[in-house]
C-alpha cells in the first residue's frame, strides 16, 4: 500500500508518537489546578507553546492552541472581525483558499481571482484592499494543487492598509515558517503528522482582537475548553522532528512530484498536470483525466495499493467540482491529488506511474470514452447533445464523441445539468484547440456551445 | 500521593489509554476521503459512535463528538437558541450551573435558586419556563458539592412547557445514564478516564436545532474541524469500561465518602460540610473550613501528599468565591472539593483524615486565627473592623476576634472590599449563633453588620 494522501491527514509521525503515549501519564491533570498534577501539566502545556512558537516565529504568548485547524480558522477569523466592526465588514479572501476560510469569511467576502496555476497575484490582492476591509486571508500554499502564494507581498501590501493579514498555513507549516509580516496564522498538526486534535492560532500582538465565542479561561480566553496537553506536546514536538527533516526531505520528494509531473503527460493521454510547476510545495502534485470518473478513478487507484484523492465533483458530497480547481479554470473531471509522505519511495513512484496509464485506460473504456479522432454521424446544421441527467464526465464524452461528425467551422451544444460541465467543457476546448462560445441558462440546467476549430 | 480531585480531571483509564494506543495507528486519515485508510477511519469513527451512544441511550445519529465538554455546551446552547429564536430569547438554568453553560446562556439568563445542599427545586424550576423560553439547563450532578439534580422533574416540566432542557451530564454519565426525557445531553470524556479531546452532544430527534458556526461537514454539520478518531474511540471504550464498574465501585466510594462526612466535622472544628448528603455523587464531597485560607490548605494538602481542588476565592483567577458556594449560601474560606478516582483506598482517606486536622490548625495559627472563644479589647458603642484591603478569611478572622470582647445584643461592623466577605460573614453568623444584619455598600466595599446574640 501506498498512501499518497498527506495532505488530508498525515500518519502519526513517529515523535509524535512517543510524545503523546508518554505525555498521557504526565499530561492529564487540569494546568489550572494548584496541585502538583495541575502544575506538571502546566509545565507540559507551557513547553509545547514554547516550541510551537519558536517553529511559527512569533512569540509564546502570541501562540494559542485550538481543537483543529479549522476552529483555529474560525476563531482568528471571527476575531478580528468583530475587533474591527467599525473599520467595515468586508473580507478580503483569494478564490482557492480552504473552505475552513471561505465558510468563516461568509458569502458576501471579496474572491481575488487566481490564474490558471492557482495564483494569486499581489497586485490584485493589494487591489481589493478598501477602506472598510476588516480582514484579508491568504494561504500559504494551497492544498489541493500545491501553488505557493506570495505572502509575503500580500503582508506587505495589508499593513500599508492597515488590514490584518490571516495566513492559513496548514499544507506549508511543517516545511517552514511562513515568511512575511502577517497578523495571524493558523495550522493544524494532523497535516505535518502531529495528532488530530490540535490547531495553532497566532496573533500577532497589536492585532485588534475580541474573542466571540462565551467567555472561557483557557488559552488566554481565545479557545474554549479543557487543554489537550499530550496532544499539543506531541504537535510541537513533531513539528520540530519535521522541520529537522524538511530540507532534504523537501529535495527528494520535490524530485519525484517533478518526476511525477513529466512523466503522467507522457504516460496517459488527455491529461492536464495543473498547479504551479515551481512555486509549489515540494510533496503535491494534482492532474485531471480527460473522460474520467474521479470516483472510479480512486476506487480503481485504491485497488492498485495507491490512496489518493480528489477534487471532482462526484468525489464531494455536493456533486460540484472543487471551488480550486473552478478557480483555476482547468479541468475537473478524473481529477487526481497526490501528496507524498516523509516516507515515500522512488520505487513507489515508479510503480504509481506505471498502474496509472492502465487503470485510465480501463475507466475510460468502461464510459464508452471517444478514442483519438472518433466519426460519429455526420448533419447539417448546430448538433444538439442532451446530457441532461448524466454526471461528469458523460457531457464532455457525448461531446467528444459528436465532434467529429461536425463540419470545421458547425458548432456542438451541449445540454447539462451537471455542475462539472460548467468547468470541463470550456476546459475540453482548451486542451482539444476548439472554440468554446459559453453557456446559456436554461429552464433545467444550461446549453454549452462548442465551436469545431479542428 | 493521592490525586482526590477527578472532578477537575482524571487519569486515562487503562482501556482508554489502549484504545488510544491502538487507534494512533489505526484511526488517523480523514474519515471523509474514499480510501481504505479513510473508510477504516470512518469505520472506527461509527463504531465509537455507536458505544457512546449507548452509553448515552440515544440514537447514534444523535450523537456527535466535539473537541471538550465546553465545546459541547456551547454548540449546544447555540444552536438549540438560534432555532428557537422567533419562540424568545429566555434561557432558564440553575444557579450551579458550570461555568460554561452560564457563560454560554449570558448574564440576562434566568436563574433559578438552589437550596444550601445546591439543589434546585423541580416546582421553582418549572415555574421559570415561560411562553418565551429558549432553552433551560440543569445539571445531572454539581460538580463543586456532587449534589445530584432532579432532571427527570425537570424534563418532564420542560416537555409539559415546549422547552428543550439541555442537561449537562460531564460530572454523572460515567456513573450511569441520565434518566428522563431531555432534549440535549452534554459530556466530557476527561471526566471520566477518557482522553482529552473529547466531548459529546446529544441532540435528540425532534429537537429545533440550527448550528450557529461556520459550515463544515464534519459531525453532521454540528462540530467544525478534523474528528479525532484516536481519541474518540478511547473515549467510548472508557465510557463502555468505567460503567462496568459503576455500580460496585459507586458504592465502594460513597462509603468511603460517608465517612468523610462524618469525621471530617468531629476532626476539624469550624467546619461546614456542604452539599446534599443523600442525593449525591458516589465520589465527591465538599467541606469549608472557617478562619482558614484555602489556597494556603491547598499548598498544605498537596505538600502532605494530598491533590484537591477548592472553591474559595483565593484559589480563582477573579479573587471571588465559587457562584455555586454563593448561590448555596454556604461558607467559602477554607473550601476543599475531595473526589475520588476508582483507585481510591482506605488506607488513603484514613491517611488524609489523619493529616487533615493538622494542616486545618497550622494554616488558621499562621493567620492567627481565634481560638475556640477569644477576647478582645471591650468597649462601648458599636465596634467596626476595617478589613479593606485585606483578603479572605482575614474579614472572618478578625469579627471573630472582636465579637468576644462586644457585650450580648451589641453589634460589629466590618468594612471589606473583599468578595468572598459577602459570602463569608453570613456564614460565619451561621456556625456561630449570632445575628447577621445586612450589608450596606459603602465607597469602597461594603459595611456587613454583625449582632452579637451568644
Amino acid at each position: 500500500m501506498s498512501y499518497f494522501d498527506v495532505a488530508s491527514s498525515a500518519p502519526l509521525h513517529p515523535v509524535a508518537r512517543q510524545a503523546l503515549i508518554a505525555a498521557l501519564d504526565e499530561g492529564w491533570a487540569d494546568p489550572a489546578r494548584l496541585h502538583r498534577e495541575g502544575r506538571r501539566a502546566r509545565l507540559l502545556l507551557d513547553a509545547a507553546r514554547e516550541t510551537a512558537a519558536d517553529a511559527v516565529g512569533c512569540r509564546p504568548d502570541e501562540l494559542i492552541f485550538t481543537p483543529s485547524g479549522t476552529r483555529a480558522v474560525h476563531l482568528g477569523v471571527a476575531g478580528v472581525r468583530a475587533a474591527r466592526r467599525r473599520v467595515g465588514s468586508r473580507v478580503v479572501v483569494s478564490a482557492v483558499e480552504h473552505s475552513s476560510v471561505l465558510h468563516a469569511a461568509g458569502d458576501d467576502a471579496a474572491e481575488v481571482p487566481v490564474d490558471r496555476f492557482g495564483r494569486v497575484d499581489p497586485a490584485v490582492f493589494a487591489g481589493a484592499l478598501t477602506a472598510d476591509t476588516a480582514l484579508a486571508a491568504l494561504q500559504s500554499a494551497n492544498h489541493e494543487v500545491g501553488t505557493v502564494q506570495p505572502v509575503a507581498e500580500a503582508a506587505e501590501a495589508c499593513r500599508a492598509a492597515g488590514v490584518p493579514l490571516l495566513v492559513d498555513a496548514a499544507q506549508s507549516l511543517g516545511w517552514g515558517p511562513v515568511d512575511g509580516d502577517w497578523s495571524l496564522l493558523t495550522a493544524s498538526a494532523h497535516k505535518w503528522g502531529g495528532p488530530a486534535g490540535v490547531g495553532l492560532l497566532a496573533v500577532r500582538k497589536g492585532t485588534r482582537f475580541a474573542p466571540q465565542d462565551p467567555a472561557d479561561e483557557r488559552e488566554s480566553g481565545r479557545s474554549p475548553g479543557f487543554e489537550n496537553i499530550p496532544a499539543v506536546l506531541a504537535a510541537a514536538a513533531s513539528l520540530r522532528a519535521v522541520r529537522a527533516e524538511a530540507a532534504e526531505g523537501g529535495l527528494r520528494l520535490s524530485a519525484l512530484v517533478d518526476r511525477i509531473r513529466a512523466r503522467v503527460p507522457a504516460l496517459v493521454p488527455d491529461v492536464e498536470v495543473v498547479g504551479d510547476p515551481v512555486r509549489r510545495l515540494p510533496h503535491v502534485v494534482t492532474f485531471s483525466c480527460l473522460y474520467v470518473d474521479g470516483e472510479a478513478l480512486l476506487h480503481e487507484l485504491d485497488r492498485a495499493g495507491f490512496s489518493v484523492s480528489s477534487g471532482s465533483s462526484c468525489t464531494s458530497g455536493t456533486l460540484t467540482p472543487s471551488h480550486v480547481l473552478r478557480a483555476m479554470g482547468v479541468l475537473s473531471e478524473g481529477n487526481v491529488r497526490v501528496s507524498l509522505g516523509a516516507g515515500a519511495t522512488e520505487e513507489e513512484v515508479e510503480r504509481f506511474l506505471g498502474v496509472l496509464p492502465g487503470v485510465v485506460s480501463s475507466v475510460r473504456e468502461r464510459l464508452g470514452a471517444p478514442g483519438a479522432a472518433s466519426a460519429a454521424a455526420p448533419g447539417a446544421g448546430p448538433v444538439v447533445v442532451d446530457a441532461l441527467g448524466k454526471r461528469c464526465p458523460i457531457p464532455v464524452i457525448e461531446l467528444a464523441k459528436v465532434i467529429g461528425g461536425v463540419p470545421v467551422g458547425g458548432t456542438v451544444t451541449v445540454l447539462s445539468d451537471d455542475a462539472a460541465a460548467r468547468l470541463d467543457i470550456p476546459a475540453w476546448c482548451g486542451m482539444r484547440g476548439q472554440e468554446y462560445l459559453g453557456e446559456e441558462r436554461r429552464e433545467r440546467g444550461s446549453a454549452y456551445g462548442v465551436r469545431r476549430l479542428v
